[in-house]
């Protein structure tokens, strides 16, 4: 065994006690291989924890393991990497279902590939983080991050809010519209995907721009170098929302600032040794080795 | 006046005389500001030349020359690019109609301009470059250059190709359709984006590939890190064409391979201190600074 | 003149004062052609009215006018359309800005426009209208009328809604997506254009199925005939909201159905006699005589 | 048994002898049945025909059979359509391998559904045929038949071709772009679908019109009633060519005009009675009862 990971944290999903046999199934599989396990404060509730590894939060995970392994879709893997994604030390995404584009070790050979993972045999990738601020009458009243996409989208009530472009501070357009998804490579797969997005891969150093319902024939998605600095400015009085990962939410009003770029930090994540991008998308979007037949 | 410069050579549009007066005006402009200033040897004969400049090749220029003037349109430089693409030497673009992405100087202020550019006051922007090599039985039969885009597309007998696309190596998928372009950032907003490509920024280190009317509906466009080496395998029996940026063309059949990756060299294009890439496009897509209304 | 428009009702753009000095223009014109002149009651509030015209509800106005001119844009004319569907009475678009898809007559030419109409030269033209009815635990809660659109959307939290298609009785489909816009041909150069849609000619009888970023690949525009009763049955859990035309909305929840269907009744327009539906296109798409150019 | 069917005609995969036992078997059954079978010629010599069976050609079919049966794909179906599509004829579809939007009884159920069928249990189905001519100089030098589409597209050398779109009559535009489809609904989930087209139930009274690659993001899917007369003219300089349901190809030149309408014959599917439209869609498209997922 590899000294790399001593100390091992496990984090399921959501406030779902669905992951509970695996969580402690996989906390006993860590403890015999000689390994500390900790368990994230949420999880450890959600499954009724009783055991006796130890419990800690998100913060004292960040600066204490030296891996995380996510237990459950792909919205587990978002949340665990917004939140740890100061922090330098690695994920290993383990999906519970169906196989995600962030949680590729599968249920079934699980025990498996984090044992090759925690015995050094394993790829390494790093992903871009988005920051995003929201600017009201010159202060900074709401930040976050995210690791798929921060996204502007009307209200309930209306269909289109206005806004403006600025990249690198230079005005591009105003546009009216549904909204606009701000996403990095990983989030080109996820909701970008189904506004017509592009696909960018990971190695791609980009930031997409896939507009929603946009109120005029020549808007395209523009994905830009990932050192570009994107601002929208809310221009109508319809208020608009924000989205980080589709998770945390705030609201924006008349004159209001978004602004994105990509985060200092990033996310590592860990993959088996025969880990392959394409092939999750292949599955994923049901690409085939056949020619497809549409007659 | 900057001593950068003391050789500026003229490329016009292929085979037109219309450029012969701004060619000429252009050539007196120059030699007035103490330049020596060379044709190429197409456009000298084009414009039915007479003068006292030097007449040279492609070739020629490209070892000798310190700037050259591309008067014409986007096709123009496109070949210019191409042509001089192995030389460091930097290229103008002025267009003789409507601006266009590559020639951005209008005829109109084109004295105004070169002047400018002359005097050392200029942006320098480079753009990539693509390689492309055609393999049949292990043995490469055609190479080219493309500053846009290589497109493999199906004959005019028949709709569909079927070929194979592999990335760095990797087997991506089989695809039935009436071809793939795959495009620089420059090219992204040419022919790409007909087919419903997303638009690059000439500062994202990327390629794009845009599938021609795929036999299924779960194929996107793919933006790869520029480093990437494409490669489309054909597989079906009906020929396929390959174009360099539309202009030069070869034929693939059964069993050929168009490898494609990014070129060494690239292309160095000079603007006006004022250009600004989104300010042509705006232009070009009529994005405009008040709101659209579609109805 | 003819005498078959004896009585014709204004309709101003909804609690807005800007059409004021029009529509008492055009009431003076109306007058002076012998021609007895009703203000539809909003209107003639908006418009702080005090002359001699009679002030009447879309009721009465429906009931007892022989010809409607909504002056506004063409969400005014949505609103009179949905108002006064029920009755057989013609409507006239006159835009107070821009050119509408519905409101066809400009400021600039109105009184020799309205004129011509009221002299018995106009095209006459039928538009289709859906009828929208909410039906929850085997009861009818609301019901509507849309000239453009009904849309299915998502609420202001969280991404996606989840509903299953049916088509005359027949299961097509489920989806999650944002929603999914149901269109009359009129509305399809509406909302549904932005989100993708086709462009259906008014003579064409039908309803197009327009989803709005759908979290599969597969999903397209779907255009059915018009006399298809079209179902959406909301299976998650996250509430929906139904809008009619962008202006009225109800909320929907989890085994509700909204059931669309063409209604018995339609709209008349009349337009001058060199209307052309492909010139109103053709302006607002920028359609060129010119063959257009991206490069 | 019904006596509706009498004599009921073999058609099979053209050139093909892969059908040859199926189409023999077949023939047995039907003899078996007490009905007179006749074979297509060119099916009879592709299979290798020895046996008692009639052979006629696609013409005296058309005036003497009572039903064509189609051993195939959807390309053997348009073919037999194209040719028997004068005559009044109705036509079954079976399938020798993956279902087809037109070949809808499957190779294992074809006895049964076969069966079925002359027992006089069906549903009928009208479908539209498209009827084109080209024409030159004032002279038509071209006509043809289409079930699935007629397509303008550019010839191999080159990008673009440049046409003016009329409908009825009325100018519409003018295009650079690879082509145009227009598709009858059968074809709108064939080549048009690949192309971005929208999908057009087969009841819905319409022809689509998709354009190929435009030179401009303005253009989209057009979908006409089917009484309209479309007409693409031929402007620039480079050959273009038309297809026929991708099988009969004309050349077209500068100055020529394509004129495609609605054709007085239709061809008359039968279909088992279980036969579901949406259900091949849905088969082929991969549309599911479960909620689709991409993350």
């Amino acid at each position: 065994m590899d000294d790399e990971f001593r100390i091992v944290a496990l984090v399921g999903k959501f406030r779902s006690a669905d992951v509970a046999e695996s969580v402690m199934r996989m906390a006993a599989f860590l403890a015999g291989r000689g390994l500390e396990v900790w368990l994230e404060a949420g999880t450890a509730h959600a499954v009724g924890h009783t055991g006796a590894e130890r419990v800690l939060s998100f913060e004292e995970i960040g600066e204490g393991a030296d891996l995380v392994i996510v237990m459950g879709g792909d919205g587990t893997m978002l949340t665990a990497a917004r939140a740890l994604g100061v922090h330098q030390l690695p994920l290993v995404g383990v999906n519970q279902g169906r196989l995600g584009f962030l949680t590729d070790v599968s249920h079934e050979e699980m025990f498996e590939r984090v044992g090759e993972i925690i015995d050094g045999r394993y790829l390494r990738e790093r992903r871009s983080l988005l920051e995003i601020e929201l600017w009201r009458a010159g202060e900074c009243i709401h930040s976050g991050m995210a690791l798929n996409d921060v996204v502007l989208s009307r209200g309930e009530i209306g269909r289109m809010i206005e806004f403006e472009l600025r990249v690198d501070g230079e005005y591009i357009y105003t546009q009216r519209s549904d909204g606009m998804i701000i996403a990095t490579p990983t989030g080109s797969t996820a909701y970008a995907l189904s506004a017509n997005g592009p696909i960018l891969h990971p190695r791609l150093a980009g930031i997409v721009l896939v507009p929603l319902c946009p109120h005029a024939l020549t808007y395209r998605p523009l994905a830009l170098a990932q050192d570009s600095v994107v601002e929208l400015k809310i221009l109508g009085e319809r208020d608009a929302m924000v989205h980080c990962d589709g998770q945390t939410i705030f609201e924006a009003t008349l004159g209001d600032s978004i602004r994105v770029l990509r985060s200092q930090q990033g996310v590592t994540l860990l993959h088996p040794e025969d880990y392959s991008y394409f092939n999750v998308l292949r599955e994923k979007l049901h690409w085939s080795a056949l020619p497809p037949q549409l007659n």
